[in-house]
């Protein structure tokens, strides 16, 4: 938006605009490194490994330290002659991502800076599936504004929404399909849009799963990472990062690996279709089998540490079917890991090992190419922070956007450069 | 190999470099105009959509037709005034590529132009199970040895070799396993790359239904393509092409479909594992279910074709097989066609309808997101026909490559510019 309009080749306007993109580039440039830095760099160092000028580097700094996307920390001790220089790292203080989470069973919100410390966690236990969207959205409103209120009160600004969504969400928000929650065509930025909060900052609306694996792809999956995150929940999501990217498939719909088919006659599913994962291995299947049905996933976890029989035996029957889907999924795609998240992330002890055997039993190149199969690094609750870090990233991967946003409606939400500190919500 | 080696930035070199890279850059930008124009472009029409001037494009013309990659053809008919100038193609005599397939039951050999037309074409029936590589391998250095004396006959320039093997293959040509085969770590450039047309020409070794699928990529597939080409032969591979690339695996080793597993406790299969889809829709496994077993493939043909209720029901359950694995695939990928290729083309008319039955069933997106499920365009024969093309490609992506092959060994192979047509291999 606050790209330069294009402007013929050969006239000063274009050399304007070559100047302007050029600023952007560098000031993402710089960001990125201070980011991956070991430790944080002087504005030589930045000179150094970016090959800028020094005087363009402490333009650039000065102008992100201003945005409140940099800022100035004292120097690590280092030996050699010399006072050391200050060192820069990301704001603490900087922009922050609002990430939001609908799921079957829970509301989740959290608030996430640019260093990608959580400021803000807000959990919401509630049976959705009887509620009506619209209803259900209310709900998250009143989340949004919890957490805006909580971002005023810790002086950050908020750079923008997202929320993640257990179904198959349209490039526009539009949920076309969320079978666990019974929703079918619900237009979200329709529904939640008018929110202050959203009406200014945007909201951007995406799968559970596909949000999941972006934020473990951020939290350290090696680089080019080839993974699949699978989001265990009432349903059972996937998010595929190929390479390094996540993959959406041809029109949007990948992932959808609870309903792979692992007992091709067995278990009717909501679906319509019969033998799908999710019917042996969902979480609803899974406490169920356990003799815990309706009980919340915490009381299969102490009943599995304790080494409850039947809690074990279901824990592994479930991992049984995930690992004949697993192996389905790695001679297919050949990913070398696989992260169990949502509520597999604290059963991952008990079901890792089963799932394991059936890969070593299934996968054609097992022998020789080991597969990782492993909690998520963050935890169960990584959609909501995924979601936050996809607003958080953004902001990084395109800084000069942020520094020119204007401010709206005497709100001083995005504008850096001598802005106000916040003053409530 | 052409390539000029590195030179400092700043010296008469790196202009030279420079120079060079341009023209590389600009002959297979001509090359491309020319492959993807809906006629045949006069020089005037190519300046006019490269961007190029008319002398430079005239002189990248005249080279690339003295390299016999480009030829003048007579011009179209148009409206308007003036004498039409005459129109530029690939030339159907320029390099070919010898494409090469070693496959459970059978060998095959084939020769392919920069038009795709295909210029010679062998296949030799035998069960390779009982044959060691090295001898399987003989046998391919005589097609090798034919093909090369046809295309002498023909007088066309062998400007490489690409073999399709049903296993998986590191990026240095090595079969680490063939399950189907029964090899295991067969190292195919050592045991045959000392034949004259290898020593001279180079081979590349890849998986069958990889090399298929980019057939089939090239042969038609809408752009960005995302498809699964699906290779049925006595095991089950699969090429998945993603936005258009070829996705391998991250170590290469995606598309085992055959052993998807889609009946958990099934049968027992090569592999180690249980009820792999192989063991339901591998050809092997149709023929026996048929009541044919032993027999070619066109005799299931024949028997489906005057309506043979063992044959039908033997190709109704494999289908059935088929779409269960498929119905995964899409719901894991959302490709939005399935190409059916290997001894499944000749069959589709009978495989499709089920298939696309357990699609509707069982795809969660199935109900607005169609999926085509189709014979693959190149055949039964995609592999050798995709290998030749293969080679093809590399051609006309880098021009510059095979415009400055030395020649070799008094042969002429791969000498533009004013060499001898070959005489006899």
């Amino acid at each position: 938006m606050a790209r330069p309009s294009p402007a013929p080749v050969g006239t000063a306007a274009a050399t304007a605009v070559r100047q302007a993109s050029l600023r952007e580039h560098n000031l993402a440039l710089v960001l990125r490194h201070v980011a991956t830095a070991p430790r944080p760099p002087s504005r030589a160092e930045l000179a150094a490994t970016t090959g800028l000028t020094r005087a363009t580097v402490s333009t650039l700094v000065d102008e992100l330290i201003t945005g409140r996307l940099l800022t100035e920390v004292d120097p690590t001790p280092r030996s050699g002659a010399g006072r050391p220089a200050l060192g820069l790292a990301l704001a603490g203080d900087g922009p922050v991502g609002l990430g939001l989470e609908i799921n079957v069973d829970y509301l989740a919100a959290c608030l996430v800076d640019p260093t990608g410390a959580v400021r803000h966690h807000a959990v919401r236990r509630i049976d959705l599936r009887p509620v009506p969207p619209a209803e259900a959205l209310a709900m998250v409103a009143e989340l949004i504004t919890e957490a805006d209120a909580e971002a005023a009160r810790q002086d950050l600004r908020l750079a923008g929404t997202a929320l993640a969504v257990p179904g198959l969400v349209t490039a526009d928000g539009v949920v076309r399909l969320a079978p666990n929650l019974g929703w079918r065509d619900v237009d979200v930025p329709a529904l939640l849009g008018a929110h202050p909060v959203l009406a200014e900052t945007g909201l951007m609306v995406d799968n559970e799963a596909n949000l999941a694996a972006l934020g473990e792809l951020r939290a350290g999956a090696p680089d080019p990472a080839t993974f699949i995150y699978i989001s265990g929940e009432v349903g059972i999501g996937a998010g595929i990062v190929l390479h390094g990217s996540l993959f959406r498939g041809a029109r949007g719909w990948s992932g959808e690996l609870g309903h792979v088919p692992v007992h091709p006659e067995g278990r009717p599913c909501r679906c319509g279709g019969r033998g799908c994962l999710e019917q042996y291995a969902g979480q609803e299947a899974i406490l169920a089998s356990a003799g815990l049905a309706g009980s919340p996933v915490a009381r299969l976890v102490e009943a599995a540490e304790r080494a409850d029989p039947v809690a074990c035996q279901a824990l592994t029957e479930a991992a049984g079917a995930l690992g004949v889907a697993v192996a389905g999924v790695i001679n297919l795609l050949d990913v070398d890991t696989v992260v169990l998240g949502g509520v597999y992330a604290p059963l991952a002890r008990w079901l890792a090992p089963p799932i394991e055997a059936e890969i070593r039993r299934r996968v054609l190149t097992a022998a020789w190419s080991p597969v990782t199969v492993r909690a998520a690094l963050l935890g169960g609750d990584a959609a909501a922070l995924g979601a936050a870090g996809s607003v958080v990233r953004t902001v990084l991967e395109h800084p000069a956007r942020w520094l020119t946003t204007p401010v709206a409606g005497g709100r001083d939400r995005g504008r850096a450069g001598g802005g106000r500190p916040r003053s409530g919500g």
